[in-house]
């Protein structure tokens, strides 16, 4: 194990009617409130009236920014930022799924300060302070909801960029599994894509020595697979949509890899994918993980051998220890397309055209991952690799 | 799943040298610094001399109360609770084990109030606020380092009582695995009982649909067992100590049992025995808790059953489910038996003679437990059972 620190102060408020407590949660902070929303399902679902509703029983002043979209966009960052800075906001109200509450986080740091935001994303400047932010998270998936990370993309440079930091941290997240129940399969699928890639950049690693960890990921990846096998089938299961909303924001709460190095190459690749060609990040990381596993699972071998007989049940007889690994990896494949995500990048429409341009944009900060460090040649091949 | 909210904001620096953190800690707080210890380890290991110098470092004006016991007693919080409000005391800095730092948690809130703090532990009032407090560990056992949670023992009335709030929770914690290497044989044992019977508190319920908690418990429980085993053979080893520490803080920081009914009639009628014997509490856990679970596993055989399967890989072939589950019971009496706890009542020196009384007390806030509500007469019969 390496040494660590762990801190996270989100307060979860988990399950039916959470949204009863918002009113308790408001009272905490100013007046002057920004709801930030994608627009869509929080409309149709008639969460955001809801919300609405209770935030006049509060009495506060409301300004609402809506139609964010998915992979989130600089241009309504600025706009938020803007409407912050006018009306003298308090707090920031983000509903709907990760791309809300990014661009919200976006809004919350670029408020607080006099700084370009996009700074912050190119990592000339750290992020120390932010607006308050409460969510009501509407999709399990990328666990934004309880942690300090937000992405956002500019879209004419076509760069996907992440920031990081303690001030990042919603204060409080409303997660009720009844606004998950109407999520479309392929938004439900990518969602436990996004969120099993997450346990896989801290899974696999060369830190030795962590059984906890390795454990409490192997939990959470069974508890992914069992889940979303059902949803795929079933979508409309209560106890099934809070398991998987349960297991989003476990996977990225950053608890379950605390000690171990952990690797993120996919994230990066894929947001080169999503930046590119604005395909939903969980379909890319479906293409992509796969092949990341096979070109770097020789980095490892005891680590893929124990992720495949213990996530995938592969049991060892006869077989050699590659045989076990690749067993492992195209059992991960498998899974992906059997609850509708893409296996290449042919299902999702994309060709080797942008290939090369890709790779290089991927290692723009320097080469990416851990487990084996990946330059451009590397990821040009993991790409190529993903085609078909 | 049931409802839930989850809250938990301490820091956790972790791993070798994390008190070379210390400082910067302690720029957030106030000069005035009560350091809280029990004396014992702290002193030997030269830990207590080098958090002073670094307190002296960042000119921190600094009182010590040392010679906090085990099962930490009224008398010495309410000797904290006068130091602090005689000096004004600013931070609360606990150097020691989870008795320590519960009695820290006492004289944070004492020190915060007017009332008696025993009125906070009868129940009469809730805890609302606390002096900012901050732990560094030197046992792995009872989760308080990250969590809210405090138990004080008003010694002339064998009254072994807690409270819980969240403004309870240490502002941040340095568990350097280091300050553990030395920890005797039966101390390591009944720590590892601690956060077992921690994470049975929470794995075992009546509520159902919790695949990710139950695997995340699990994970948790295996791992405690794997590690303890080795550290009753090699105490000294660095990582398996790292490993046991960090099971600790996880088995008690209230994540793996979220959405679930808890039970804790285990603790509750441990506290009796050790408000009664001053046996250490881990002792009395590894006594009571394979007697709790033979009394209601008829509860709940399903979950038994799991336990047994997936914690002591109990394989199913021709037996019957009470074979298997009692033997899961079994080997968990085997496993803190092998690690150097007790198994009854009479290893621990301690007869039938006030079974009765302790079960009386045990009940005094109402029946324990929520697997099985347990009255009077079924502490009796645990109590009794146990006994040889």
């Amino acid at each position: 194990m390496i040494n660590f620190e762990f801190y996270n102060p989100t307060r979860i408020i988990f399950g039916k009617d959470a949204i009863l407590k918002l009113g308790r949660e408001l009272s905490r902070y100013g007046n002057k409130v920004l709801v930030i929303t994608g627009g869509g399902s929080a409309k149709r679902s008639g969460l955001l009236d809801h919300a609405l509703r209770i935030l006049k029983e509060n009495n506060k002043q409301v300004w609402i920014l809506d139609g964010i979209k998915p992979n989130p966009r600089l241009d309504s960052v600025y706009e938020g930022i803007k409407m912050c800075k006018t009306r003298q906001v308090e707090l920031i109200l983000a509903i709907g799924g990760g791309s809300v509450i990014d661009a919200a986080k976006a809004i919350a740091v670029g408020a607080a300060t006099q700084h370009d935001i996009w700074d912050f994303y190119l990592r000339k400047l750290s992020v120390t302070k932010a607006l308050p932010l409460g969510c009501m998270l509407t999709l399990a998936a990328t666990g934004t909801e309880m942690n300090g990370n937000s992405v956002v993309t500019k879209w004419e440079t076509r760069e996907k960029n992440f920031i990081s930091g303690s001030a990042l941290f919603p204060k409080f997240s409303i997660l009720d599994p009844t606004y998950t129940l109407t999520v479309p399969r392929d938004q439900t699928a990518n969602g436990c894509v996004d969120m099993m890639v997450h346990v896989f950049e801290q899974y696999f690693s060369h830190t030795t020595d962590t059984p906890l960890q390795d454990r409490l990921c192997e939990g959470l990846m069974k508890t992914i697979i069992e889940n979303a096998l059902i949803l795929a089938a079933d979508p409309q299961d209560y106890t099934v949509r809070a398991n998987i909303l349960w297991c989003g924001t476990m996977a990225l709460n950053e608890l379950v890899g605390m000690g171990k190095k952990q690797d993120w190459a996919t994230h990066i690749i894929e947001h080169e994918l999503s930046a590119e060609y604005d395909i939903a990040h969980g379909a890319g990381l479906a293409i992509l993980s796969p092949n990341w596993m096979a070109y770097v699972y020789k980095e490892n071998k005891a680590l893929f051998r124990q992720f495949a007989e213990r996530v995938w049940d592969i049991q060892g007889n006869g077989k050699s220890e590659e045989e076990i690994i690749l067993e492992g990896i195209r059992k991960t494949r498998e899974f992906f397309v059997s609850i509708g995500a893409p296996a290449t990048l042919e299902d999702a429409g994309i060709d080797e055209s942008k290939i090369s341009l890709m790779a290089a944009r991927a290692v723009r900060f320097g080469p990416v991952g851990s487990m084996k460090k990946l330059g451009k040649e590397d990821v040009e091949t993991i790409l190529r690799n993903a085609l078909v």
